[in-house]
C-alpha cells in the first residue's frame, strides 16, 4: 500500500519518570522520523517497540510504567531503538522487604442497578450457560466420553432446547501419575472443582474405568454435591454388570438423559451483576497490552468490583516481577503474605526444573516490543484495576469471596483458563496483542485486542478492539464501560463471543507439578 | 449363577523356586477349598491373588517367577492368602552391581516368508494406515485444528477413498513452558517425530500461531522431510496476509487438499514382516498378565524379531524393579548401560517430585492380585520375549534399528502410547487384565486380555483372549502365533481392531518433565 503522506510519528509515554516510550504507528517507523516535540528517531523502530527519550548511559536504569524494567547493556542515544538485547534483566524483587498491605486502596462507591440474565443454582451460584458436563476419572476413558458426547449431540441434545451444550471434561490425569506426591493435590482439586463450575448446574456425572489411581469417588467431594451415596452418578466401565461396550454407552446415555431433563428445566432469571465471577487473562501480549487492552479491562474490573462481583486475575510468572506493586494493595498482611507464598512456591518449582526467568517472554511477545518479563509483568498487572486484593487462591481452589482475587496459576493460557474454570469463573475476559483463537467450552471468553491492526485482520475472532485507545478514538474509561456492558450481554446469552460462534475451544489442561509414573 | 458342582480349585505356580501360586478360578475361591495335591485354602482368595504353598516365616522371602517379590510382614501359614499388606517391598536393585550383557541370548533361526500389505514410504519405512496428520505448534491453535479436521471429514475425505483418516496431532505444549529447560528436549523431539510416523506418509503440515515459544520451523527437522524452504508447509494464524478466520481455514484446507491428493495415490503393496515396527504395552495389569497375555505377546515378539521386524517394549517404572533380568540380555555392555541410564534418570525424576515406589501399582492392579511394583515388573517384562535387547531409545527418539528395543517411557498408558508413536511404531499390541478401552488414532492397537472373564464381558473391546492359556484351552505358543497372524492381518487392513471399529482413541499426551511457566 503506497500512501501519499506518511502517517504522523506518534509515541506513547506512560509515566513522567519514564525515559522510554513506545512507537504507536503501525508497521515500522523509519529512521529520521520526527515526533511532535522534536525527538528524531535514529533507527527504524517497529510498532510497540521502545525508543529512548533521552541519552541512557550503560548500566543506567530503563524506566517504563514509572518502574525500572532493566538496565542499559550499552550506551543508548536519545532517539535510539531499545531492543531486547539492550536491556539487562534485573533481579526479581526480594520477598523479605516487600511492603505488606501498606497502600490499601479505599473502597470505591458501590455501583448499583446492573443485572444480567443468568441460571441460578441451588448453591446460590449463577451460571452464564447451561451445560451438561461429563467428568472422567482417567484419560483411559476419554475416547469413550468423546464417543458418548458425539452421540448425545447427534441424538439427544435437540430434545432439550434449554441446554446449550454437552462438554467432555477430559484430561491427561487419573493414572500413571504420582498420586501421593505432595503436588498431586493441585490436579485432583482442579478436577473436583471443574465439575462444580456454576455453568454445569450441579449435575455432576463421572465416567470411570475402575482400576485407575484416581478412584471416581474422589471426584465427588462430600458435601459439595447432593449425591445419593447408594447410587453415586458414576459409570465404571470395569463394572461386572456390563456386557460389552454398547451396554456401557447405554448406561452413560441414561445418566445423561436424566441430567439433561433437569438442566432443561433451568431458566434464565434476572440476577445482580454481583453474581458474576469473572476471570481475567492475557495471552500473546505485546507492548500495547499494558497501554490499551489491560487498562481498559482494569477499568472494567473496578466496575465489576464496585457492582459486588468476584473478579480474579492470575498468571504467577507474569505477576512475579511486579508483585511489589501488588502486596501493598492487599487488604491485609495475611493476604499480602499469601501472594508472596504463591510467588515463592513458583520460584522453587521453576528452579527445580532448571527454568530461568528468561524463559518468558515468548518470541512473539518480544516481536511485539516486550523486552523482558519485568516489562511484561508491569503491563499484565494493569488489568487488575485499582481495587484492594481481598483474597488469594492456590491453583484450582474455588472462589468463595466477592471482590478482587488473585488466583495463582501458570501463565500458560490454556492451563490458566482451566484453573480459572475450576475456581468458578462464569466468563473470562482475555486480552491479546499478537492474537490467539483461544476459547473455553465451559464459559464464554471475550477477546480484547490491544491494537486496531489485529482487530481489523481478525475481525471475526476479536470481540472488542482496545486499539482505539492508542489512536485516540476512545478513552480507557469508555472502553472499560464497553467491556463491562459486553460482559453483561454475553453472560445473559444476548450476545455470543466469536469463539462461541465458531466453536473454537482449547482442551482442558491440568496443572500437574507432580511426576508422571 | 448357581452351579451344581463347584469348579475344581486350581492354582498356577510359575517356577520351581516359588513358594506362592496364584488362584486361577474366577470370582473368590472359598476357604477350605482343596487343590489337587492336597493343599487346603485357609482364607477365601480372589482370582489372581496369591496363596502360600508352604509356611512362610516373618521376614522370609516370598518368591514368584523364581524371583523375590518381597518379604513376609508376618508369619504366613501354608494355604493362607498373601494380600498386599503381607508383602514388604524390597529395595530396588542397585545399578552398580548389575550384570552387563552376561547372558546374551543366541540369535534364533530366521523366520521367512511372512508378509503384510503396507504403504511403503519414500524413506523406506512402511505404514499400516494411510492418514493425513495435521501438526500444531501450540495448544492455542488446537481448537482451530479441530475445526478444520471436522470440516475435512465432512467435505473432503470422501473424495480421497484411499485415505483412511485425518488426525489432529494436538497437544498441551508449545508455549507457557520452560522451553530452554534441560528436559524440554523430550516433548520437542516427540512432536517432531510424531509427524514422521510412517502412517502419515511423510506429508507433514503444521498449523501454528506465530508468537509461541515453540516456533513452527522446529517441527520440521532439517533433512528429515523433503521440504521447500521457500514455502514450508506452515499456516501461521498471525500471518499478516490473512483477513479473518475464514481465510485461515481456507489456507489450511488448501494445504490439506494437496496432501490428500498425494496420500490418495498411495497403494498397499506386499512387504516383508521385517518392515513392521511393533510397540508392546500393558495397562490395567493383574496377576495373570505375567502368566497368560504377556508370555503370549513375548512369544509373538520373538517371532517378529526372527522375521526381522523392529519390536519395542517400554514403561520404565514397570521395568525398573526387574531390570537386573534385562541387563544380562543386552547385546553388549553399552546397551546394558543405556538401560541403566534410563532407569537412573527416572529414579531421579521421581525422587525430585516426591514420588515413591509405592505409587505403583494402582488400586486396580492390587485388586487383580499384584502386591507391589516388583511383582508387576516381573510380569511386565515377560512380554519382551527372549531375544537379545539390541538398542535403547530415550523418550520420543525414533527407532532406526531392527530387533528388540527398549523404548524408555513412563508407564502411563497414554503417555507411553504417544511416545511409541513418536518412536515410529506402526501397530501396538496392548495387554490388559482389568480392561481399558485404550486406542490410538495414528496406529492400530490390538488388545489382548489376560482372563477369559474379561474377554467375555468386553467381547466388543478385546481383540484376543489370552485367558485361554490359564484354562488350558490354548498354549502360550498357539496364542503367540495367533497374535503374530493378527498383527499381519491388521497391519494389512484386512482386519480391524475393536478400538478402530468404535473410533475409541486416547488423546496424544506428551511427556514434559520440564516446568510449565
Amino acid at each position: 500500500m503506497i500512501e501519499d503522506k506518511p502517517p504522523k510519528p506518534l509515541y506513547i509515554r506512560l509515566h513522567e519518570r519514564d525515559n522510554v516510550a513506545i512507537v504507536a504507528n503501525s508497521g515500522v517507523l523509519p529512521a529520521g522520523s520526527i515526533f511532535e516535540g522534536g525527538l528524531i528517531l535514529r533507527d527504524p523502530v517497529p510498532q510497540g517497540h521502545k525508543v529512548a527519550l533521552v541519552d541512557i548511559a550503560k548500566d543506567a536504569a530503563i524506566r517504563r510504567y514509572g518502574e525500572v524494567i532493566g538496565y542499559a547493556e550499552r550506551d543508548i542515544l536519545k532517539g535510539g531503538w531499545i531492543d531486547e538485547s539492550s536491556v539487562r534483566l534485573p533481579q526479581a524483587p526480594a520477598f523479605d522487604t516487600m511492603p505488606l498491605a501498606t497502600k490499601v486502596p479505599a473502597t470505591q462507591s458501590p455501583l448499583d442497578g446492573y443485572t444480567f440474565e443468568g441460571y441460578r443454582n441451588a448453591d446460590g451460584s449463577v451460571g452464564t450457560k447451561n451445560i451438561l458436563g461429563i467428568s472422567s476419572s482417567v484419560q483411559c476413558v476419554a475416547g469413550t466420553v468423546d464417543y458418548v458426547v458425539r452421540l448425545i449431540k447427534e441424538k439427544l441434545l435437540s430434545q432439550y432446547p434449554n441446554v446449550d451444550d454437552v462438554v467432555a471434561l477430559n484430561h491427561a490425569y487419573g493414572c500413571g501419575v504420582a498420586i501421593d506426591a505432595p503436588a498431586a493435590i493441585i490436579p485432583i482439586r482442579t478436577l473436583q472443582n471443574l465439575a462444580l463450575n456454576p455453568n454445569f448446574g450441579g449435575e455432576v456425572m463421572v465416567v470411570a474405568l475402575g482400576c485407575e489411581k484416581l478412584q471416581a469417588e474422589r471426584l465427588l467431594p462430600a458435601g459439595m454435591i447432593p449425591i445419593n451415596p447408594e447410587k453415586p452418578p458414576i459409570m465404571r466401565m470395569q463394572d461386572e454388570q456390563f456386557s460389552g461396550f454398547g451396554e456401557m454407552v447405554e448406561a452413560v446415555m441414561a445418566m445423561a438423559r436424566q441430567r439433561l431433563e433437569t438442566l432443561n428445566r433451568r431458566k434464565r432469571e434476572t440476577c445482580l451483576a454481583a453474581d458474576l465471577v469473572i476471570g481475567l487473562q492475557c495471552g500473546g501480549s505485546d507492548a500495547f497490552s499494558g497501554v490499551t487492552a489491560n487498562p481498559a479491562v482494569g477499568f472494567a474490573a473496578d466496575l465489576l468490583v464496585r457492582a459486588g462481583a468476584t473478579v480474579m486475575f492470575s498468571e504467577v510468572t507474569e505477576v512475579r516481577d511486579a508483585v511489589q506493586l501488588l502486596t501493598p494493595r492487599a487488604i491485609n498482611e495475611d493476604v499480602a503474605r499469601a501472594l508472596i507464598r504463591e510467588m515463592a512456591w513458583y520460584d522453587n518449582y521453576l528452579a527445580a526444573g532448571g527454568a530461568d526467568r528468561s524463559a518468558n517472554p515468548s518470541p512473539g511477545n518480544k516481536k511485539g516490543g516486550l523486552a523482558n518479563v519485568v516489562e511484561k509483568a508491569l503491563g499484565s498487572i494493569v488489568k487488575s484495576g485499582t481495587s484492594p486484593i481481598v483474597g488469594v487462591l492456590s491453583p484450582g481452589e474455588r472462589a468463595t469471596q466477592k471482590g478482587l482475587l488473585f488466583a495463582a496459576t501458570p501463565a500458560s493460557d490454556f492451563v490458566c483458563g482451566t484453573l480459572q474454570v475450576a475456581s468458578g469463573i462464569t466468563l473470562q475476559v482475555f486480552t491479546t496483542g499478537r492474537g490467539t483463537p483461544y476459547g473455553l467450552s465451559a464459559v464464554p471468553v471475550i477477546k480484547v485486542s490491544t491494537r486496531s491492526d489485529l482487530a481489523a485482520r481478525w475481525h471475526d475472532l476479536i470481540d472488542i478492539n482496545a486499539g482505539r485507545i492508542a489512536t485516540g478514538e476512545s478513552t480507557i474509561e469508555e472502553l472499560g464501560w464497553e467491556i463491562f456492558r459486553l460482559i453483561l450481554d454475553v453472560a445473559s446469552g444476548r450476545k455470543k463471543s466469536w469463539s462461541d460462534r465458531w466453536g473454537l475451544y482449547n482442551a482442558l489442561t491440568l496443572f500437574n507439578p507432580a511426576p508422571v509414573t
